[in-house]
Formats: structure tokens, sequence, C-alpha cells
């Protein structure tokens, strides 16, 4: 059966049985979701506009009779069935945000392994009978160079289509790995790739002078088959060729996003010559389509950790058959490649000071420096931050709250997009969840107190006004809609999930800093990496106990440093380098392991 | 169309407009022809049993009206055109011959780059949270090891169907390239192969202790597309395809012989994890599917000369994917890696006293040392001496005459197999040539001389009777059969075809000793490769011219030298150097380029 999805217009043969959601990754359409098709989030709604859709499937509750009856389905419980055409309601919207992000530092020096080189082939004689390969290495001057098989196959061909002789050879470590005709140095291009469980980044790099070409940041279509990285290993195991499919939805998105490179940027894939590609732990065995499955349980030991390389061809990577992919060190089973690529960019290593580097996303790791010892953990934080397992929770896209003030007048709220909101994304959640501790509205155990309560504590009318009863325990809305059926409100649980999540990190930091010694007053520096760090208050994030309370001049947004640092390590063999020593020598911690964890967690439960 | 070959019974579907001859290749039927399908050598006769052929085609005048009557066609001629069952007339012979030619030096000390080791992998705890990876690399105890891309992909599987995580891990420079489960370390196999224009040679060794295992040597069967190198670079350059098919056929023939050892020998062919090749510069280059154009004229450059590295599996090649496939350091357009690989198996590269080395096929390859220097060349003998431009040659096989004696008495002939003759093979032709010499009945100008002439010489009747007048010409009859239908003999026209093989070579090393001052009398030593150089005797060969006339204790015969060569380059590091050294320090002399060249065929000429 054919499924068409609109806006983008592109037309899949979905196989019998799949959902529109399978069809969707599988043709690559984004489509959102947090439940991995479990039909519990609902947020994978798509409208139907043909294709007969009238028995209705389990799972649609989420989905008003009104929206049932004008043709919404949620594209994960929605098999095809038939010829279908489907219109996505969200269309990917985390690029925008992402793509200035990508900055290296102003003292790095680039140093490519792979460099190109133009050179004039002389012709044999008679005299002179030595072989095309041998004069070439002569005037290349590199002793001990050598041409890798498949370059020298491509050589008769390049030579015979070019009567001037002239060829540009591909080199690395000492091989010649490709050789095209004319003069094509400056077409040297790099990948650095973070795969996070949500989103992909690509950055697309010319090596021969370090400068950034483009960068695309997609939406992991992994996420179909589970929001996060334990339900994907569990998806990965449940049936032969799972891990396959997984494996594959990533390699097609990011080959989609280099076709997007090609056809935007007038690059030829293949001249991409290198690839470094981090991500956490498990996004780098799926990557490999090596098993993750160890990973799901204790104690969990990861199939490896150091640096692996392969081959671009072996992968089916769209670019260069023989490119050197290069999967980064991982630290351990939950502290993955993109936290040793954060790493790099910072001074963390020198070990010296107390710092404090945190990466908060599904998951929340640590890594903290200070009396030359190096430690990491990752602790279970939850989607809460990434503004999934939250009511009406949504990725920092358009129509996401960002930013919330609470003061005497009333509730101030600041929409990406400044249009009107339909969600709240992790940066706003943060902040609303600290404005309604600093006013008193959510009390030190984190309960969201009535009307009665807070007008008794003479909390003005124009705030008290936005709380609303529902059921035994309270909302807060944030935005109060015309017909009030699209405000967007915060609930008791909201409350209770960012509790939890900030209790994991605080308690993961806390038993960290007991381990190596660092105090909050030897605490000299806090760097937050993702973008997510550029985004929260970091009053907020003190004030749910998120971050330690530090003055705000010691902490530090990276931005995007794990792209940052897999673009560092795909540029400069010497960061490579950095973050292979980075990742052996920071000692790990298992939070699991610590009698003392469960404490902690409770004692950082309290607002 | 369906084809069965009898008596190997190997049914193939063959393609439109294929010959029997083309579909024999694919199928891996092996059928004699000297004449690459052009229908001139009459050799690859075979009888149709099914199928109709009643529409004679071309070139079938090669055949007698009562051949033709009984079903006899010519494989390259004939179209298969209906299914069809025909039997081939001949099995391949060589092998037995070759079989036991495959011994190493006494003095060879094996040193193989793959190694395995089996050790048995620690189990994780919360303790003790690293990697498979990182426990197996510490208990491996190799500082700086790593496992390649491939074999971490495949350890999770083997630690899963393994409770007892008892691995063997196979080893090359620093890499572990492959995991399996329990112990099998001494299932650790590698191949020497020796791509001859004719035939290949397959030899299996065990490179956990230096053992021969299997040897098999089949007919090169892209003798169906050229006899010679440079008919098959004509067939390489005709259309595009062509060149794949030249190197996919000579892969089959390869895999095949794999295939024979996994099933005769009890081996696993995904344990094969080395492959060194040899072969003249055009098998090596069509091996690698690399365009031999430029060998078929002056220059003769080729496109490489040094030693190749590539993965089996890029080739297709039946063994572990990842195999080291080493294509060994060719020489020059004509003197190629078979050449490099019989050197080392002499003390050649000593150049201090004047060493012969020479190689007897369709081109006669020498390499001359001597006063310090190392000098070599190729001359276009023909291939007289393979049987082949012979009226009634043939190859080492069964029925062939590979001996003659003539006396007073007569003519003693000895034929492999000791059945009725059939025809001639090389030994057998310069043995014939060479006692018609000595007895005066060939003159030193090379004519066959008439019974009248002999009788007046006074030639014995029991011998001139195997004179026999042929047009202007004579003959000389090797063997009468009984029905005078079945005789076997040399023709002026025989003798003419060694006279012109035997000056080129002879005029080749005349060159190259004037070039490094060697003289007879200074030329203390002369090395024949080729099972060839076995079974010529060299009182015969010097009659002849073709060997300088050296006292026969110095002339030495090295048996299989190229496979011997590939073997010891396959099983030892050293050898493999000593071959790159060798091929670079041999100074090569194209004969093309002397002008004194002409000259010296011409006086050469004279027997």
């Amino acid at each position: 059966m054919k499924i068409t999805f609109l806006p983008q217009n592109i037309t899949w043969e979905a196989e019998p049985g799949e959902t529109i959601l399978q069809a969707a990754v599988k043709a690559g359409v984004s489509i959102d979701g947090n439940c991995a098709g479990m039909g519990t989030c609902g947020k994978c709604r798509v409208k139907v506009l043909e294709g007969d859709v009238s028995e209705i499937r389990d799972h649609h509750h989420k989905l008003s009779e009104a929206d049932i009856e004008a043709g919404y389905r949620l594209a994960c419980c929605q098999p095809v069935t038939e010829n279908m055409v489907v219109e996505v309601a969200e269309a990917e919207t985390t690029a925008s945000r992402k793509k200035k992000l990508i900055r290296l530092p102003e003292d790095f020096v680039p140093f490519s392994a792979v460099e190109k080189q133009c050179i004039r082939v002389s012709e044999s004689s008679l005299a002179d009978q030595r072989s095309d390969e041998e004069r070439i290495l002569e005037i290349f001057g590199w002793k001990g160079a050598a041409f890798s098989y498949d370059a020298l196959a491509k050589l008769p061909q390049v030579l015979k289509d070019n009567p001037e002789r002239l060829v540009t050879l591909t080199h690395r470590e000492g091989q010649i790995i490709d050789v095209e005709a004319g003069d094509t140095e400056k077409a040297n291009y790099g990948l650095a790739v973070d795969i996070g469980t949500t989103t992909a980044v690509v950055m697309l790099w010319n090596c021969s002078d370090g400068s950034m070409v483009d960068v695309s940041a997609v939406t992991n279509p992994q996420g179909a088959y589970g929001a996060d990285v334990i339900s994907r290993i569990t998806f990965a195991g449940e049936a032969e060729g799972n891990l396959k499919i997984l494996q594959q939805a990533i390699i097609d998105c990011i080959n989609r996003a280099i076709a997007g490179f090609e056809e935007e940027d007038g690059i030829n894939s293949s001249n991409i010559y290198q690839l470094t590609v981090v991500g956490n732990t498990t996004m780098s065995h799926v990557f490999l389509g090596i098993d993750p499955a160890q990973l799901a349980y204790a104690p969990f030991a990861p199939v490896f950790t150091r640096g692996v390389h392969t081959e671009a061809g072996k992968l089916g990577l769209r670019s260069f058959a023989e490119a050197a992919v290069y999967v980064a060190s991982n630290i351990a089973g939950h502290v993955g490649s993109d936290i040793t690529a954060g790493v790099i960019t910072t001074d963390l290593m020198d070990r010296d000071k107390g710092h404090l580097f945190i990466d908060i996303g599904t998951n929340g790791e640590i890594v903290l420096t200070g009396n030359g010892r190096a430690v990491a953990c990752s602790t279970a934080a939850g989607p809460a931050f990434e503004g999934s397992s939250i009511s009406q929770g949504m990725r920092a896209a358009r129509g996401a709250i960002e930013k919330v003030d609470i003061g005497d007048d009333g509730v101030k709220i600041s929409v990406i997009g400044g249009c009107q909101p339909v969600g709240i994304c992790g940066s706003g959640i943060i902040d609303a969840v600290g404005e309604l501790i600093r006013t008193g509205i959510v009390d030190k155990s984190g309960r969201l107190l009535s009307r009665e309560k807070l007008e008794q504590k003479g909390i003005s009318p124009a705030v008290v006004r936005h709380v609303r009863a529902n059921g035994k325990a309270n909302d807060f809305v944030l935005y109060f809609s015309e017909d009030g059926k699209q405000d967007v409100v915060i609930t008791q649980k909201d409350v209770r999930e960012v509790q939890l999540a900030k209790a994991a990190i605080s308690a993961g930091i806390t038993i960290m800093m007991e381990e190596i010694g660092v105090t909050l007053d030897s605490l000299e520096k806090v760097s937050i990496a993702g973008a997510f760090g550029s985004y929260i208050r970091n009053a907020s994030a003190i004030q749910i106990g998120l971050l330690p309370a530090v003055s705000e001049d010691k902490i530090l947004s990276l931005g995007n440093a794990a792209g940052i640092g897999a673009s560092m390590i795909l540029l400069s063999q010497r960061c490579r380098q950095e973050a292979e020593e980075a990742a052996t020598e920071i000692e790990h911690i298992e939070l699991a392991g610590r009698a003392s964890f469960q404490d902690q967690y409770m004692m950082a439960m309290m607002f």
C-alpha cells in the first residue's frame, strides 16, 4: 500500500501490518512521539486525508470524539490498510535553534588526518617503464606511502579520462585512499555526528581549512521504536533483525542529512573522507549494529568502550566508501562518547580545581573533577527536562513556553516563535517550577497549594487565579486560551516529575562531590552541556535544586558540547587523542552500587 | 538453456548466445584449448550426447566428417541453443604431477602474521563494569591491541552462545580480527596462490605450524577468453565488463579450489585468514580487477608493481571476509610476482656469483645476477614449450610423450601414464628436437632432412623409417599407431616453432650476460623454475641452445618456484620483505629497447 505524507509530499510503499509511524520512519518523515508507539503519549497524531480508517483501533482514546470525527489518528496505532494520504501536524523545528550553536573554541587549531594534493603524473617511455603507481609515489615524495587497493583500482580510468594527467590524491596516514581527475584539493569534507536519543546533529566541515559548511539537526527516527535507550534496547532484543532496523534508521537519517548537504551546499558525498560519531553508549552500540542488550540490566557492562574505527561502506553511509568512521570512546555503559566529546571542549581534564560538568537529557550525565581526580556517573533523570513525561511537555519548538515569570501582577510567559503557546519545553518547565517554588505556590515538599492556602499566604489575586483545582490536587495555568480548551497548565504530577528528576541528578552530584572531596565552596565552575543549558535560567535551576547553589557567574553554558567536541575530534588528531585519554582516565561511579544513593536521593527530593 | 557436462555431471544454466566453452568456464568445468575460442586449435572438442547440433557452425573444419557424424563439436564454436548434455573428453590431469612439488626449503622458518589464542573471558559485576572488549584486551596482554570493527560486532553473540566464555581470538598486527566460541587455535589457514596464464595452483597451509594441508592445480578458466596474456588484455579492452569477466573467472576458480578443500580436508573457509597471490603482471592486474591495457603495447608500463594489500571480501573470495590478501610485488610489465616469488627461493639476491634464473612458459622470464647486480627481462618465447603451437602438442597430462631417445636401433619414447601416446608435451618436444639435432636428423639451420639425405649420412634404417615426407618438408614420426591414423609426429613447422622460441630466450640470456659482465665461465649456477624444469633433459635443452652450455651439475631444477615462493611469503613476514626488496632491486632490461636484440635473436636462431 502507498502512503503519502503531507506537507513533505513523500510517498512510501508500506508493508502489510505496518503502522503509519513505522512507514514514516522508513520514509524519513519525522513524527513526534515520546512513548515509542505504546499509544500513551498521544503526540503522534496525524490527520488522515485519504484512506478508510473507520475501524478505530486501540489507544485512540488519546483522541477526542471530535478529533476522530475529523480524521485524526495516532500514527503509532493506525495500521496502513490501503492507499493513504496523511497530514503530519508538526514539522521539524529543532534545527533552527541548533544551527548557530556549532562554534569551535577560538584557540582551536585544525589538523586533519586527511589531506589532498594535486599533482601532474609523468608519462612512461621505453627508457622509463616505471608503473603509474611508482611515478606518482615519487612525485608525492612520501617515503613509505602506498596506494590503497581501491585507489589503485581507480587509477587507470582516472589517467585515461585525463590527457593532462593532472590528478588529486587523497591521503591518510601514509596511504593514498582516493585519486580523482583534475584539481579537487578543496573538496575535502568530514562529518561530525552527534547521535542523541531524541535528536541527531550532523555537522559538515571542510577539512582542508577547518571551516564549517553546514549543520542539520533532525529527529532521531529510532524514536518510533522507543523514547529512551532502555525501550530501544528492549525492542532490539525482541526479535531477530530489530537491532538492524534501529541501526538502519539512524544510518538512513544521517544519509538524508548528507543528501541535503549535496543539494544545498553543492558538495559531492564521495568527497566526505572521514566521519566522527559520538552519542550515548547505547547509541554508539546501535549505530555500529553491536548488540546493546547488556546495557539494559546491571552491571550495565558495555560490549566496548574504546574508540571504534571502521569504514563508511561497511555501514552503508553515503560518503566515500572507504571513509574512516570513528566512533569516539565511551566512558561507561551509561556515560557515552557524547560526554567524552563534551569534556574535551572544557579544561575539565586539568583536574586541579573543582569543576562540575553536567549534561541533562533523558539521563543526566555528570563529570566532576577536583583534587587531581575525575569521576563520572549517570543518573536516571527521566525525560522531564526534555519536555517529555510532562502532561503538556514538548520539544523546544515553535509554540513552546520557554520562560515563565511570576510577579504580583500575574504570570508572564515567553513563547518560542512568539505565537500562541501549545505546550511547554524543558527550560520552560524548570523556569515555571522554579518560579512556583520561589513564590511559595509550590511548597518544599513539592505540593502545589490550593487557592485557599495561597490566599491565606497573601499571594496576589492576579497569581492565585492561575491555580485551578483538579480533583484532589491543583493545576497551575500558565496560559488561558480564549475558549478555555487550549490552556497550557502545569499539573501537580508535572511538579512531581520535575522533583524526581532533579533529585536523581542532585543526589548524583552530592555523591560525586563526597567521593573526591569537592565542597560547594571549592566548586569553582559548573559547565552545562546541551542546547538546554543555553536556555535555562540558572536562578531557576538552582531554585529547584537541579544545580548546586553556586554564584551564577560560576555557571557556564557550553552549548552543544557533544557536537563541538565531535567536530574537534574530527578535525584534530590531537583532540582525538585527548578524548581517548579522557575516556580512560575518568573513573566511573556506579550509583546503583552505592549504598548511600537511596538516602541521598530521598533527601534531594525536597525543594 | 540447461547444459550438463559429463563425466563431471555439472549442470549449468547457459545464457542465450553463449558457447559451450563459455558456459563451461562459468560452470567451472575445465576444457582444453589454446586459441581462446578462435576455433583454430581444435583442442576443445566435446561430444554432444543430447541436444540438436545439426546446424554445423564455423570452424568445425578442425573436425573430421566422422567426428562430426559422431556428435563431436568444438566447444568454443558451438552455441548452446537448447538443453544439452555434453561429454568433455579430457579431464584435468595436471594436478597429479604438481601435487608433490610444493616443498619448502629445509631451513625455512615459518613466522605467520596471523596468530590465534584461546582465552576465558571474566564476567562483569557492579564492582567491575569494564566492557567485554576491555577485559579481553587485558587478558590478551597486548599493549595497544584493538578489536577490528567486525570482530567487535561478533563478540556479543559469541559470548552469549558460550556460557563458559571460552573464546579464540585471531590477531594480526596488533588487531583482533576475529573472535570465535571455544578453542579453534589450530584452525588458522592461509592460501598461497600462483596464477599462471594456463594453470592456477592453490596451496592450503596451516599457519599455526607451517604445515601444508592440500594443493589444487587447476586450469585457469580465463583460457576461454585468450590463450596468452596479450589476447586476454585485448579481450578485457573490447567491452565494458570484460575485465570483470576475466577477474571473476579466476576468483571463481580459486573459490572452487577452496570449496574442494572444505570438502576433502574438513576445513572451514572462514578460518582462512590470509592469502598470498603471485602471477605474471597481467594476471596480478586482472586478479585485482585493475585495467591491464597498458601492458599490451610499448612501453609496457604497468599500473602498479608494488605489493598490493586488500581484503578477501572486496574480491569475493571464499574465506574469512577480512582475510588479508597480498598480491606480491611485480618487477615490470612482463616480469611478474611469480618471478619475484621464485627468486626468493634461491640465493640469487646475494648477487655475488653469476647465477641465471629462468622460468619458461608462454613468456620466458630471465633473471641474472653477478658482479653485484641483478637484472631481469622477459622474452616472447611463445607457447611452444608449453606444448601449444606444436601440431600435436598438449599439456603434461596422461598420454603425452615426455621423453625421446634416438639410437641406432630406433626411437624410444616415454609416455605419461604409460599408455598409448596421444600427443607431446613441452619436455618431450625439447627432448625430441634435442635428439634430432644430436643425431643430425635436423641440421643447424633447423631443417628436418629427407630420408635420402639421412641415408647418405649413414643414419640407421631403424631411424630413417621414422622420417616421412609431408609436401615439400619432412615429418618425424615419434609413434606409429596400428592403423596409422593416430601417429604422433614432429613436423618441420614444429621444429621452427622450437627454433623461434629458443632463439628469443637465448638472445635474452646473451644480452643480460653482456649487460652485467657474466660470461659462460663465470656462470656458476642455472636455476630452472617451473614443473617444466623438473622434466626436461638438461642435455637436450643445452643441445637445442635453450640453456647456456654449462656443465650439467650447475643446472638446478627448482620445481614450482613461484608456488614455493608464494608459500614462503605467506608463511613468513621476513620472506615477504625479501620479496619486496628483490622486486625493487632487480633492474628490468627492456629487450625491445635494445638495438642489439634483433641481431642476437637472428644469431641465436641457429641450432
